[in-house]
């Protein structure tokens, strides 16, 4: 058995292990100093009572005879597809077209194995970290073409760069830059995809922190079920990240562009041959989150998040260009020259916080800093007033 | 983008769906026909006592601030995975060596991507069938090598025939043979690897069933670290299978045989990329199943099944040369020249009991049968009054 090689390609540790190192070997030196931390995006606020409720009584049942379950489908709990093809997609979709997971990161990794050898894969520059590691890993670096996504071109790739992809991994809104892409841009990949036999796959972790009125999906633009996959997630959503809750929506509709055949029979074969479905203590949460009264809560949560972002820019705005705060609780800080971990080392010594690097999500992050939102208000408004007094050397 | 062409040489469906589909057909037609279905190994007892209550409270410390937990490690919990050092493994392993995972068909399937392209994957035939369809559709038909086990051979495959293989899965006691490999051949498996330059990859997950003096992983066998990944999971041991817990063990000795560098590392970046950590509840649920009080109760329930399983023999042995129900609770069973899907019908039409087809588990388990003694008491009474009485034509 040989080594894979592509792991040659990928960085040695993952992005937010290299940090969390970095961050304990500054507490060793520096054993009282008050870190605040603005790296992980992970969801901090308790959660909701109605769904802690629901899992704590989907484990009390299953101590009993009648309450016990074994196995459910693969795909994940029928109740639960219908409330997600409902509640996320206004029935749009039929159950079997949505798949649960236990987390978008899995499923991007299976959907790897989903394409053929030599597919070709472009991806979002900057953008979370798992889409090209996962590339490398499975398909080799050679695979990958990055599309740069900058403020010169507002955060929108030049099409002419995904000619050659076979499949085009986009986060909307995007992480770390918080873009979204509005209907006008949705609408103008998915008729590049249609023209030029690409597959969109488009990850949504985010689009539970979108305003009204603006798109939740790329199913939201007509023609998007015949060219896209869409990964969502309960994660950011309804606080799920230790949990473990997403789905994949997979369309009848969606078609290899060479073979005209339906890639939902391969992708429901995949599920069941590599994967034995989600918790069901999870989907009972799940289930819980989307009904009336867990829908409120997480709603609640939401804005709490985006509150934190803007105060953290309000923090900001006063010494770095910053984008972002809006569609996700992400900020993306501009350093004007200086390199991604030089700003990280600097921020982390001088200013006791924590940022990521955003060379992290990609070359065309060098020269960002991502700050999360992610936490209590008391540390924002702390990480806020310490930003503001701060200025790069 | 192609379809995987892989997907050509798998069969259309997973080998339990295709009998779920059989069942329920039956059952329009029939629907007064009470069936007992021996099929799936699914388990059926309510859970252990101390185990809900300790994911009860792990739910419910979600909802508070103080007990809230986003992300863990992705390779899991370090208290789950000490406790697997120490209580599976009597501390032969550190945590470091211990990966937690949701279930072992999710870890089998990552493996695959570890595997460099060109790897030759050598399956015991029969055995569960993810290890073959995973390896299809990740490396191709060409990549897989088929170990016959049958009474012939006492099901312990030709050594010779693995020769050509990198990799050499094997499952001990297997699924769907109940055959536990003693420390002799346990042994004999471990000096062809060292020799031949193999690594062997152990699915253990039955082997909370095996009686104490017995291996019950590959590592009571010297020698077996520098060789030998084992896979092991809370399904059948506690009750799990619809709560999804496993874990992955991959030694710190164990090298690529070509580079002689260390897996362990590539491991750990697979999984902390391709992955984000088991759900947190189900991890405490774990946590209590390896408690004192825990592991009293979930003894008793492998007694069980394993009484079931001696039920079921008993009803078998007069009609039918029965393997098996020792080592796990299930049988196999020889069809004296009948064809799986043949006897799988008349059983179907004539005793209304549903088992699995031998031949779902590879070409050498054509002309057998497996019955699962999970199940309920009363239900497996009556299956082996109905066996007694029973004769294929």
């Amino acid at each position: 058995m040989r080594r894979n090689r592509h792991f040659y390609d990928v960085a040695e540790k993952y992005l937010f292990l290299e940090v969390q190192e970095k961050k304990e070997f500054f507490l060793q030196k520096n054993p009282d100093a008050k870190l605040i931390s603005l790296c992980v995006g992970d969801t901090t606020e308790p959660l909701a009572q109605t769904i802690a409720e629901a899992m704590q009584e989907s484990a009390s049942n299953m101590a009993t005879s009648s309450g016990y379950c074994g196995y459910g489908p693969e795909v994940g709990l029928l109740k639960l597809r219908l409330a997600i093809a409902e509640k996320i997609y206004n029935g749009q979709f039929s159950p079997d077209e949505i798949f649960i997971s236990d987390g978008a990161a899995t499923d991007i990794g299976r959907l790897q194995t989903l394409f053929g050898a030599g597919s070709k894969i472009a991806i979002q520059d900057p953008s979370y970290p798992a889409y090209l590691d996962t590339s490398i890993i499975t398909h080799g670096k050679k695979s990958v073409i990055l599309l740069p996504c900058t403020p010169e071109n507002n955060f929108f790739f030049d099409l002419n760069r995904a000619k050659k992809a076979d499949i085009i991994f986009i986060c909307s809104p995007n992480n770390p830059t918080d873009r979204l892409y509005n209907y006008k841009e949705l609408d103008l990949l998915i008729q590049f995809a249609t023209e030029y036999k690409k597959v969109i796959i488009c990850d949504s972790a985010y689009s539970f922190f979108v305003q009204e009125g603006l798109p939740h999906s790329i199913y939201d633009v007509e023609g998007a079920k015949n060219v896209a996959i869409e990964i969502g997630s309960f994660s950011k959503m309804a606080g799920f990240t230790g949990i473990r809750l997403s789905w994949t929506v997979v369309p009848h509709a969606l078609c290899y562009p060479k073979e005209k055949t339906p890639i939902n029979p391969d992708w429901t074969r995949l599920v069941s041959t590599f994967y034995n479905g989600a918790s069901c203590i999870s989907q009972h949460g799940g289930l819980a989150a989307l009904s009336d009264q867990g829908l409120a809560e997480i709603k609640k949560q939401a804005a709490f998040y985006l509150q934190n972002a803007a105060i953290l820019k309000r923090g900001c705005e006063a010494s770095f260009e910053t984008f972002g705060g809006v569609n996700t609780p992400y900020l993306w800080i501009a350093l004007k020259g200086k390199s991604s971990w030089q700003a990280f080392d600097e921020l982390l010594e001088r200013c006791h916080i924590v940022a990521t690097p955003g060379i992290g999500f990609g070359p065309s992050g060098e020269g960002f800093l991502r700050l999360s939102g992610f936490g209590a208000r008391k540390t924002m408004e702390e990480a806020a007033q310490r930003l503001a007094q701060f200025q790069f050397t």
